[in-house]
C-alpha cells in the first residue's frame, strides 16, 4: 500500500467523502475530509472476474467498518467514484471497458448508491485524477486546468472555471486522441485506429515503440542490451535510465517526446487557454526530482513557446503533478464535495 | 445593410440588450430582445482613424436614439459587445489588435459604460459568434457547441454545457492555431508563427495560397485564369466558382480543405466533446445550399469518422451555422442577457 500524499492525520474536519478510484486490478478507497486530509486508504483487488456485484458488496463492507472504526460514521455526505472508460455518465455504467469486462452496461452507480443509502458522484478516471491535482495538487487554487497523465497510454483532463469538462458523449478531454502528427505513416494508438494521435508518441508503450524503431540508426546505443532473444521488450523506464546514464539514443527519444507533447500543449492551450497545464503519470522520465526529467520539461516549453504566443507562453504554466497516484481517489473525493454543494 | 437574419418585427418581449459586433471597418448594432429577436439594426463605419472615444460617442448616439425610436427606453437592460482580439477580457479593452491600432490600451468597457450608464459584457467576435448560434441557430437547444468560423482566418468559439470558454489569458478557443500538421514544411498562419496549424489550411487565404501551390500540377484548369500579370490573385471563391463549375483542380482543394477540418474537428471534440460542430463564415463553399457545400461537409464528417471512435462519431453533428453575419450581434447580445441574468 503506498502512502497517501496527503498525510493520514487526526486532526480532521467533517463532513467527509470517499474517493473510490477503480482499476482493472484494484480499487484504491480512500475516505478524505472536507479540507483534503485524507482519514483512511486501503487498496483492494478489483476481482473483476467475480464481476461488478460481488466489488458493490466489498466496497460496501470496507466503508461500514472504516467509518466504525475512525469515527465517521453518519458524517460521510458522499461518495466520488472514478473509473476507466468508456463510459455513459448520464445513465452511470460502462461501456465495453477493456481493463473491466464484466462490468459492461452493470448500473454501478446505482447499485453502489443503493448498497450505501448515499449520492454517487461518477467521474473518468483521468478527469478524477485531473479534478485531483486541481483540488490539491499542482493546480491548486486556480480557476482552469489541464492534466495530461503520461502512462501505459495517455490520459487527460480539463478544469474550466471549476467545471470538470465531462462531455456530451462522456468523452470530454481524452486528450490522448489529438492529433500531433499528420504523416501519411504516423504511428497507431493502441486502439488500432487513431493514427498520428498523442497516445502513440508520449505513452510507456508509445515511447518503447519508438525508442524499439531508432536503434538501428545508434549501434552504440545500451538500449540494445535491453531487447530479449525475440528483439522484444525494452520499455520507457529502461530508456529513461539509458538517458539518466547519457546514452545519445535515449536522450534523443526524450527530446522527441518532449517536442510531440509541446504540439499537443499548444493545440490545447489554444483550445481551451487554461493558464496550467500540468503532467502525471509514470511516464515523466523521472519528473522534477531528475535532470533528465527537467530536460524533459525544458523541451515541452521550449516547443510550446516557439508554436503560440509571446503573451499566452508567458501566461502559461507547465509543471509536473505532484500528488502521484493518489491524484485518482483524491479527485473523485472531491468531486463528490463539489456536486455534494450543488443545489 | 444585409437584413437581419431574425426578422425585425413588432411583436417582441423585453427588456432588451444591445449585440455590438466591432470590426476594422464597420460596427454592427442590433437591439435585441429577451427572446433573440432583432428590434432595430445598424451597421455603422469604425471610423478606427477617429480613435475609439469617437466610437463611444457614436454608438451612445445610435443608442438613444434607437430607443426613443422604437419606445424602448429605460427597457435595455444590458449591452453586450464583441471585438477582434487580442484582448484582456478582465481588463475590458484590446491590446494591439491589428484590426483596430487606435483602440490598443483603450478602456473601451469602462467608457462604454460610464457613457451608456449600464453594464457592458465584453467578448471575443468569433466567441461572440459562438455564442449567436448557441443561443440563436445551429446550437439552438444544446447545452455545448463549437463554432469554426472560415473566413479571411479561422476563429473559433467553445460553449460547454451553457458557459462560454473565455479562457485564462483571453485567449480561449483560439481553434484557428491548433496544430493539423505536423510536417517540417507546413504552412504558416498569417501571423508569421504557427506553422501548420488549422489557419494555414481551412481559411480563405489558406486556400487560396494552397490552389496557387498546385496550379503547376493542373495545366488544364480554369484556375490559371484567375491570376493576374503578376502570377497573384486567385481567391476562395474563385476555387468554389471553379469547383461549382466541375474543375478537378479546384475539386482536390475542397476535399484536402475538409479533411484538414476533420483532422482539427477530430482534435477539438476529443477534447471538449460537445455534441455539436457548426462551420461558420463565408469560406463554406457555398455551404448547404450548394453541392460543392455539401461535397465539403461530407468530406469533413468522413475525415472525423475514420479518426474518431464509433459512438463519438453518433454522437456528434456537424453542420453548418444559420445565421450568417448576423451572429456576432446577436450572440452579444445573448451574452449581455446571460451575465444580466447571473447574480
Amino acid at each position: 500500500m503506498p502512502a497517501p500524499s496527503s498525510p493520514i492525520t487526526q486532526k480532521h474536519t467533517p463532513p467527509y467523502y470517499w474517493g473510490i478510484d477503480i482499476g482493472g486490478t484494484s480499487m484504491k478507497c480512500g475516505l478524505v475530509d472536507h479540507e483534503g486530509h485524507t482519514v483512511s486508504f486501503e487498496q483492494i483487488p478489483t476481482e473483476e472476474a467475480a464481476g461488478p456485484q460481488a466489488a458493490v458488496k466489498r466496497l460496501t463492507k470496507l466503508m461500514v467498518e472504516t467509518e466504525q472504526r475512525t469515527g465517521t460514521t453518519g458524517l460521510v455526505k458522499r461518495i466520488g467514484m472514478g473509473a476507466p472508460g468508456p463510459m455513459d455518465l448520464p445513465r452511470g455504467l460502462l461501456v465495453a471497458p477493456p481493463q473491466l469486462p464484466t462490468w459492461n452496461d452493470f448500473p454501478i452507480v446505482s447499485r453502489l448508491s443503493e448498497a450505501t443509502g448515499r449520492g454517487v458522484s461518477f467521474l473518468n478516471d483521468a478527469n478524477a485524477a485531473a479534478y485531483g491535482e486541481f483540488w490539491l495538487g499542482s493546480g491548486a487554487k486556480q480557476s482552469s486546468m489541464i492534466l495530461l497523465t503520461l502512462g501505459t497510454g495517455v490520459g487527460g483532463g480539463i478544469i474550466v472555471e471549476n467545471e470538470l469538462l465531462n462531455g456530451v458523449n462522456s468523452f470530454g478531454s481524452e486528450c490522448g486522441h489529438i492529433l500531433v502528427d499528420s504523416a501519411p505513416d504516423a504511428q497507431l494508438c493502441g486502439w488500432g485506429g487513431g493514427r498520428g494521435q498523442l497516445e502513440a508518441y508520449a505513452s510507456a508503450t508509445g515511447v518503447a515503440t519508438i525508442a524499439r524503431s531508432r536503434l538501428q540508426t545508434a549501434p552504440d546505443s545500451q538500449l540494445h542490451r535491453c531487447l530479449d532473444a525475440e528483439g522484444e521488450g525494452l520499455t520507457s523506464k529502461q530508456v529513461h535510465d539509458a538517458a539518466v546514464a547519457g546514452d545519445q539514443l535515449a536522450l534523443s527519444i526524450v527530446d522527441e517526446t518532449a517536442r510531440w507533447l509541446g504540439i499537443a500543449i499548444t493545440t490545447l492551450v489554444h483550445t481551451v487557454d487554461p493558464g496550467n497545464v500540468v503532467l502525471g503519470g509514470a511516464m515523466d522520465f523521472g519528473g522534477a526530482e531528475c535532470p533528465v526529467g527537467k530536460r524533459f520539461l525544458d523541451g515541452i516549453r521550449s516547443e510550446f513557446r516557439e508554436r503560440t504566443f509571446p503573451n499566452v507562453y508567458a501566461g502559461t504554466t507547465i509543471r509536473f503533478a505532484t500528488l502521484g497516484s493518489d491524484a485518482g481517489y483524491l479527485g473523485a473525493a472531491g468531486y463528490a464535495k463539489k456536486e455534494a454543494a450543488t443545489p
